[in-house]
């Protein structure tokens, strides 16, 4: 039996397009073959869903999924957001973890996005920060999903190789508590990235601050950091974007934590 | 009298979205006030078109401008590709200069992007090699148009600030030349950016040589250049994507040179 468009399970699964249903339900959707074989290894899908040719083409993965269903082209247009969907997508469990519990770790570096918006610069992050061996990105206040299907495929499967938190703007006493030291990044800020590495202060375990690129950080979260840094610009741009501002300070720490 | 999409130097201007008409005419638009402003100072304007409030307010813009001429809504809507357009857009000459005038200016930092087809992509590349304080970028091959609108965008007022160059492939042999080490990026470089930073090779003159994220570099290129250079990844990422492993190596020379 092949699903359609109008079977419960693929009406069910399209409605995780939508953060609402995201949230009610603790689910999202990974496509791809890609996206869907690290959720398997991360052990997160509920069911498989993909057109005949793909389940046949990516055998291996219908058999891992707990339950792997054959759907029609109409139903995997739906159930997909890319512009050339690869026939395959899952329904997932979210994944994230509390504050706390990715603190309990004592990880050495990690990434807080502070209200970020734009889904495609949070998965940027995600990968970004993941390829640095950051062991949690901290998604704070008002920031978008991290399960939305566009910051899903930016992560490029990093969402599953790290620890994901949402958590509120008021993080940075339990980050001190935890013994890391807090970097909030910032156009204005007082210390630039290369004297910290200057002055060997990258070493330390870090929680990189970045803020959303139209609005900065919010004052009291950037007032609470140990530091304010800002990424050097030796031309002529006004500033980085997210992505690259991300990369160059990630970066520097994991250089310093060799 | 206010201009409508039915003025023939609207219906011009508007052709200009596309690479053909740019690439005849050797213009192009920029829009929204901080990329004419960037446009204006760079003195390749050639007219402006702004609604009446948009011209009211940005009056400087207007005074600076060889021709301001007011539009109504529709033709502003026409002229820009936002989908909050800030009002104004100017007809632009393009700048680019030759690979041979770009390189007799000894450059001491030089991005090449080749095949990269990704005009948001190409336009953060632009952004961030002009915050590492590059002189020049490079489209090599059959890369994007540097004045696509959203490479435009991306770069947020960069395209006007390095040498914009245009040219083949071929191009190693001429930047060693010049005195650039050659450095192309690739996942499975024979070294990593920790080895060039330890033995201290990115103080020499430098031209970082990025491939697209989907195909990576020609063969050709990767081979002919002085070394071949992976960006390490330590934790679970595949790869980092090409804005973020431009902004780590332009930015590791950029230190380097400081």
């Amino acid at each position: 039996m092949t699903f359609t468009t109008r079977t419960p399970r693929i009406v069910a699964a399209r409605r995780l397009q939508r953060r609402r249903d995201r949230d009610q339900t603790g689910r999202f959707l990974a496509e791809g073959p890609q996206a869907v074989r690290e959720a398997l290894a991360a052990g997160v899908v509920v069911e498989l869903f993909g057109t005949d040719a793909a389940l046949n083409r990516h055998g291996d993965l219908a058999l891992l999924a707990p339950s792997a269903s054959a759907v029609d082209e109409d139903a995997i247009e739906a159930l997909t957001e890319t512009v050339q969907p690869q026939g395959i997508v899952a329904v997932c469990e979210q994944m994230d973890v509390t504050l706390s519990a990715a603190l309990a770790k004592r990880p050495r570096l990690v990434a807080v996005v502070a209200e970020i918006r734009d889904p495609g610069n949070a998965g940027t992050v995600l990968r970004t920060a993941d390829a640095a061996g950051a062991d949690a990105v901290i998604f704070a206040g008002d920031a978008v999903d991290p399960y939305n299907g566009k910051c899903v495929r930016a992560s490029a499967g990093s969402l599953f190789h790290v620890d994901v938190v949402r958590t509120g703007l008021d993080l940075v006493d339990e980050l001190r508590d935890y013994g890391l030291q807090t970097l909030a990044t910032s156009g204005y800020g007082a210390d630039d990235l290369d004297s910290l590495l200057d002055e060997g202060a990258l070493a330390a375990p870090t929680a990189w601050i970045f803020g959303s690129e139209a609005h900065g950080l919010p004052k009291d979260l950037l007032e609470a950091a140990d530091r304010q840094v800002r990424v050097p610009i030796y031309g002529g741009a006004e500033s980085l974007n997210l992505a690259a501002a991300a990369a160059v300070c990630l970066y520097a720490s994991a250089r310093a934590h060799r």
